[in-house]
């Protein structure tokens, strides 16, 4: 986690802005043999590709992704996986005004203060264009841990939009692929939508709230102290572009329980292995699993991006007002929901890796 | 940030256990020149330090600090400075009943179940002790910080207790040091107090919300992507005990906001650096500070060292109750204030030396 | 240093193999606002090009190199830096029997222990190909050291051939670029010439020594222990196909030396500056930069491709004789002058980086 | 390998200066379950004691390690090791001559030149009292190895003194530990012996070459490119105090080889592994074990501390002369022979564990 890579063992590198000739992830320290071909990457990142309803940007960007290295015969060889995605849609339009001017809620001020010098093409590196190589890598990522934890399931979906909350008691996980927000709840999904359409014709936006869980990782990955396995967690949702928040478990809500309240009470299960009444622990506990539910939330904040004049400064200085025009996503949390889903499956299999590493695998045994 | 060590380049490891001979921290990375000495590190230790009310924890444990090397005639050298606190409390109860079963909402079955051994002694590794280490490091942190960003001010405070709120048009900065709390609403505190005495003889906990504020940092601190500097913080504060959820600026609630709503609109202010119409971003654009005050959350989940009896099971298997007996805090959120201001020490100063390394401290004109 | 990335701040991901579509590095930490376009790296891959005379492989490969990322107008952005070769010579010949049997002094036999899968074609990611990415690389890096470090030269050249060594009264650096050895002795470049001509015709290679001076690099640069400029050096120079032995200015002969002959004595210089009587400690005391040139040697086995026949044995595991034919290096020392170059400027850099980072460039006055 | 610390899994940060109150090693990512007391530690360190003969310093240090913390009931537990020694011989000397000048060979210069501040209580940070740490760290790490690597062994011996040989016709892994010079090679210690007294009586010193050698390492460990076994025993070899060179194998020899004289032809062995003719490689090839005995070899230089004296500078920048009194080693490369076994050790664990981490351990197989 340190600038552009993420990961300690399962190292990606992601490069390349939103309007240059490409981007991409160069993944390291990957297990060799291990079936992968474009296919099974594509697959991701089709689900994160723009343009696929009227509620996401309607750029063009077919975000094909291509394998440069690291396989033989469709099968990792452990040496480093190089993933490109050429840029097949940028469009030579005047971006001077973004140029001179900051975009309120954007990294332009930021960048321009820190580097003294920034790509203004479409937001250059501090596009989420760039979470296109974390899915990609997330694919990579998924294909490794389909050998190594069998029945593993990585799942996102959207539970939130502004104030409106999907109703828990109606989730019905076949309905996330049947509506354009990844949404479990089919009636929440439907009023979404209309509200949607309001504020897109107003030319505003909205956030949202994300949740993503895995199920059937095993007890013991993690660590204690700063290699806590909701740290990563942590530090890996809150990294996407435009997220302002990130829970584990009972989240913020941890804070209203009582002791009593929040324990996660442990019994023996028929299978032979603990289970718990409850999971406010969100399937972690001192940074470990537990073999719970791995359950993380992060609050994505409406895109900055508005139809709606609002105030700034110039590169010089002065007072001004923007417009951000262009085709942007009226609620950017929809298209965040791939990418938690990619970011979980990183930080799961590189600490994997690390727990391999140091324990071999061995368990300590109950009962 | 890789199990026991936090930081890039300020880097800091962490060891020892509750109960063994000492604990300390391993400080390797820290600028030459440095004006250090124990006192100095003393002052922060003693804000974090149990017994200082009937609200905290009442082990006495008085965490005297030693400087082992890294500094010469009162400064640092550059080299690596050893802190150790020795143990002076290790109590030798009878801990058979916690070695034989699971406390539920704490660490041990996932440590046995990773390592396949655990320290029962106090929690071993994963016992709230540890962050005795991160403080002291953190008082580094601070002298070092004080040197090269004059002005910068970390305060932390709490604003929640279980359901009750601090009310923002009451905060009064003075008020923090003024109850046991740190709650800079004098009233609030009050109420807390005898919330939190009818929580403590009920044998009951209680979460709390802690929030970290620093004033007074440059633009230009963090990275994109990976890097950013919420994402550091997110992990940072993440990995504080019993920590389960983060919050940056508008947090969990801009998930609630409408693009118009979130926008903090830009402006000149008198001094020729820019300033915002309001603080949503948490003083933080694309990963990099804005030179707003940086604002983090953080919900700290109830002790789950209650005296009520909770169901759990055995290392055999068995189904049993437990009761944690022993002197514990009712609302660990309380210590956890000056472990949330060493964090953010540690990371901002971190980020400081990283964007010196790349950029040199060079600043992008604007005006 | 993990893997397939080197360096700590300025890092550098080198992937691809030698026959697949392509091959590169990402290059992440790149300070700001330097000048940068392909022609200044081509300068360099253009050195390292084989088939530049009859000593070098006659594969044709244009190795010609693309900026993807990371620069705007001409500027680096401090964001990651894609280069990319494209690799134009796949000949698509039969590579079975490389692929049956482990080729003896090759990565071959322990890619296949290793990984249980190696690509054979052109020896997949262990060819010498991959230190056309380096050089690459190591091209960004001088043209940032350009701006940090005016004055810095890199200058790399081959001071033995076989038991043939360069006499260094006859040392003149104009000659370096004059003949096919990038050696400064001419007369003992002649002498190699004729060495080498025969040692090709009989299908047999030799081994070198390359020499790499950095002048000009301040005092400071460097750390203690483990961080050591020396010991990043001999792991730079180590990780370089073929090499077996690193030295640092009197090298394997301080062994030989008495403590009265070892010692380089300290005068004043004219420009106020420490000047020593003699630089046996290659420019670096204590892991840390004397100012004095660094100067470090490597010792490049022969190559092992040859076509006199070599006992091996199949992946089978049955015993056979194996020729190695086809295109290649029969002094493999001489590509390897501008990868020691290209490994120093990464190694400079990064410790600049490091130095600034930690010290912010301040140094202790002597005088 | 940053700074103070080496290694990427099994993490050894050592602190502490040669005249402070202490100094010892943190070790991260130790495998938990693993036997370990302090006598397995003070073995390795009783063998690195100074004043054990009349050819190494008369200091009186009885390097007597504790551990701290880490371990439970004589097993480690998975959690940071931390190894603390304490000084016992800090003779309150008066050091203002060495503060005031600085020694020719010594870091005082550069260590004063970066960070303008330094300890010149026996060299602080630069003495070579930090190897200490360094074996008591590799004492953890051969017990962990003892687990992981049945059958391997890591021996160390000197081969060469100023210019005098070890004939490898007579050498006995029996002689090592009888002679203290660690030589295998009884007629030469003898001469050795003779050789040093007069160098010793003379206020002089002399330089060596050290060899270690892991016997029973599997195939496999290692990686390519920059995590190359070699490249990391390289690095970890330099950061050894007052060593200035390291060759694998045939090291600087290798220059001189033919391909043919240089090839490790491949064989079957009556065990079903593969057996090679010879061993020019060091038993690496392409940065990962042949499963052969790895072969390294280090040059130390000689003390630089001598009793004849020597011209240098002061502080102010005056010329001066200076005499290094007190208890010196004549040849410092006797007691940096435990010093290289243990960075053996330390490198060959961490390359284990990265091992596991990325390939589980399997292996592909021959035959």
């Amino acid at each position: 986690m340190s600038l552009n890579t993420f990961g300690h063992l399962f190292r990606v590198t992601t490069w390349g802005e939103s309007h240059g000739p490409a981007l991409g992830a160069t993944v390291d320290g990957c297990p060799p043999g291990v079936a992968l071909a474009e296919p099974m990457l594509q697959h991701w990142l089709d689900r994160r590709k723009p343009g696929q309803s009227r509620y996401t940007t309607q750029r063009r960007e077919d975000d094909l992704v291509r394998i440069l290295s690291g396989t033989f015969e469709g099968r990792t060889t452990g040496t480093p996986i190089q993933l490109m995605i050429e840029n097949t849609d940028q469009r030579s339009k005047d971006y001077g005004e973004i140029a001179a001017s900051f975009r309120p809620g954007h990294a332009d001020i930021t960048y321009w203060q820190k580097y003294g010098i920034r790509d203004p093409r479409g937001g250059g590196r501090s596009s989420a264009r760039e979470t296109a190589a974390r899915v990609a890598a997330g694919g990579v990522a998924r294909a490794v841990l389909a050998d190594l934890v069998p029945g593993l399931r990585i799942t996102g979906y959207m539970v939130q939009m502004g104030r409106l909350r999907a109703d828990r008691d109606r989730f019905d996980p076949a309905e996330i692929d049947r509506n354009p927000f990844w949404c479990p709840d089919a009636s929440a999904a439907a009023i979404w939508a209309e509200h949607l359409d309001d504020l897109r014709k107003a030319g505003n936006s909205i956030g949202a709230v994300i949740e993503v869980v895995a199920s059937g990782l095993p007890a013991g990955l993690g660590a204690p102290i700063y290699g806590k396995l909701d740290a990563g967690l942590a530090a890996a949702m809150m990294s996407i572009n435009a997220v302002k928040a990130v829970e584990i478990g009972a989240g913020m809500g941890a804070a209203e329980l009582s002791g009593t309240g929040n324990a996660d009470e442990i019994f023996m299960g028929e299978d032979g292995r603990p289970r718990f009444s409850s999971n406010h622990a969100g399937g972690i506990l001192g940074g470990i699993s537990t073999g719970q539910d791995v359950v993380v939330r992060f609050a994505v904040k409406p895109t900055s991006s508005i139809l709606q004049p609002r105030r700034t400064i110039t590169l010089g200085g002065a007072e001004t007002e923007i417009v951000t025009k262009g085709r942007h996503d009226p609620c950017v949390g929809i298209r965040a929901v791939p990418v938690g889903e990619a970011m979980m499956a990183l930080v799961l299999l590189d600490q994997f890796l690390l727990d391999r590493a140091q324990t071999g695998g061995a368990r300590g045994p109950i009962g």
